[in-house]
């Protein structure tokens, strides 16, 4: 029996056919995690039955129809059940229809939860985007298909990595494409929704760097002029509102520095920025949060490891660090 | 006395109001230094002499009037002694026409020794952009200065850390103008560069992975199309030459992959994704090598670090990291 007044989060199942379902055998019967939350799984209770064998693990599986029913411990995982998955059709480490279909609805479900307050937070396990697109549901990601659900078009995503915090102006464009995103609303925007992280997070004034976009920030006006005619009125416009907000800074020394703990998180200016930062520290180690949803989203970092699947040897610590950052943001605190 | 076989390097002092000196005073009486290379300073012997204090260092300062002459040891420092500095106006951590000057010559006098065969590589302290300036020489730094005395146009720079080796295509440009460098041609000279640096390590048919430029390499020509327009003709160029060329790959994953030893060496697209990756690793541990250039250059990946010349707290760690590459690069190989 855990501790009631602990914050419940939905754990999506992920695609059935991925390493999603092994990793939740791993990760959701640890003491750490059930120190500072109720996980319950939402997807296929048969599936995760099965993963069992692949990572000898020996909890019992306790299927609810509510939320308000999960009773998770070191031996019991608890999952709403959607029985959306036909157990002998499902081919681990294949694209299909059906398991895209019922990862759409594990993401759905959790979502809805979170909207309507029945959970504190959602962690999403990989998805396949072929699989999901098959289905019928054509977004690139959860980010796209969150911010669908959730009426939020104005999202960013954030790496955390050790003590690296890093939002991004933008994400999935061309490089070309991401240089013109590069505008100080958009700056700005982002810099506040970082900032509203770090207060979920428990700091309660932040210290954060925006990077420059140029090689050493431009060098002054040498090389480009983004940092002086967009990136500088960013900054000036988040000092204004009485936020401790610093930069542009080097790209390539900022984010070390924010490891470094010089910085509570960075605003990085495109996808490779700030990915290739965070991925230097351990692909395995990362863990993707979505700033400007109405609900609390973490996921982990890395794909569904098709390749992995059904063998039992993927890496759980990308999906407990998740688990640890959602039920921090929700407002779990360790005692 | 030490071993007379080990190839000399031609160590510059750098800037002689920065760390270089100290910096000198702590790597070249270590154990490792003096076991893969006889090192010999270009620089001022009395400023040499004075950074001692510094650090509490009890060797003796050898002037030679020629490398040949030099005999460095854990109880001497060598210095080819250009006398160009006045100690007494010389003001620690401050720009000055004459340390620029002073620094200038250091580099020349190292790169004419190199290309006459005096010394087997030379490895370059932090110099001031300003200073350099200041004194006349209007170079963005050593890498356009080194390629101007030894008439090389067509130069890269190579950053290594930990088992990290990355080269970039363009470095000191704005991201608009490097993504115009990103051209068939350009990359395959930077990745026959980066070859022929691996072979001189010691790597007879070293594995090279090719970035891409665009978030997931461009995701199949979702987010841009510079892979298939240009990098993969480039690998595919480097491969027909039967090199082991493989990309483009996805810039966030590529370095941490490299480190894993996965690639011997990568090439990054423009300048904040690959030293974005090297830095992670630490400020302090890189290393900067010029590839392309007919004499073999290392270089710390620090800079002159002003605030803290004379306290004696600067970190040699790159600097002994850039002289082991240099003389393993020179074919030096420990026993």
């Amino acid at each position: 029996m855990n501790d009631t007044s602990l914050p419940r989060l939905a754990i999506t199942m992920g695609d059935p056919a991925g390493t999603g379902p092994e990793l939740l055998t791993r990760a959701l019967i640890r003491k750490d995690v059930l120190k500072v939350c109720r996980p319950i799984v939402v997807g296929d209770a048969r599936v995760l039955a099965k993963a069992r064998e692949y990572t000898g693990c020996k909890a019992s599986i306790q299927r609810v129809p509510r939320f308000e029913e999960a009773d998770p411990s070191e031996d019991r995982i608890a999952v709403l059940d959607l029985q959306n998955v036909d157990l002998a059709s499902l081919e681990l480490g294949a694209v299909s229809t059906m398991a895209g279909e019922a990862a759409f609805e594990y993401i759905r479900t959790a979502a809805q939860a979170a909207l309507t307050g029945k959970v504190a937070a959602i962690v999403t396990s990989a998805i396949n985007k072929e699989a999901l697109n098959k289905a019928g549901h054509h977004f690139d990601g959860h980010t796209g298909l969150l911010a669908d659900i959730c009426k939020a078009p104005r999202v960013t995503m954030m790496l955390a990595a050790d003590r690296l915090r890093v939002s991004h102006v933008s994400t999935h464009l061309s490089l070309r494409e991401a240089i013109n995103r590069v505008q100080p609303e958009r700056i700005l925007e982002v810099t506040s929704l970082t900032l509203q992280a770090m207060q979920q997070l428990g700091i309660d004034n932040p210290r954060i760097a925006v990077a420059g976009l140029n090689p050493h920030a431009g060098e002054n006006g040498l090389f480009g002029s983004e940092e002086t005619e967009f990136i500088q009125p960013a900054i000036k416009a988040a000092r204004a509102k009485g936020w401790e907000v610093s930069g542009p800074y080097p790209g390539d020394t900022v984010f070390f520095r924010t490891l470094q703990g010089e910085f509570d998180a960075a605003v990085a200016m495109y996808h490779d920025q700030g990915h290739v930062a965070a991925k230097m520290l351990g692909i395995w180690r990362g863990v993707n949060v979505t700033l400007g949803l109405p609900i609390i989203r973490t996921s982990v970092e890395h794909g569904t490891n098709f390749d992995l699947s059904g063998t039992g040897k993927s890496d759980p610590r990308s999906l407990v660090e998740a688990i640890l950052m959602a039920a921090r943001l929700a407002g779990s605190r360790p005692a």
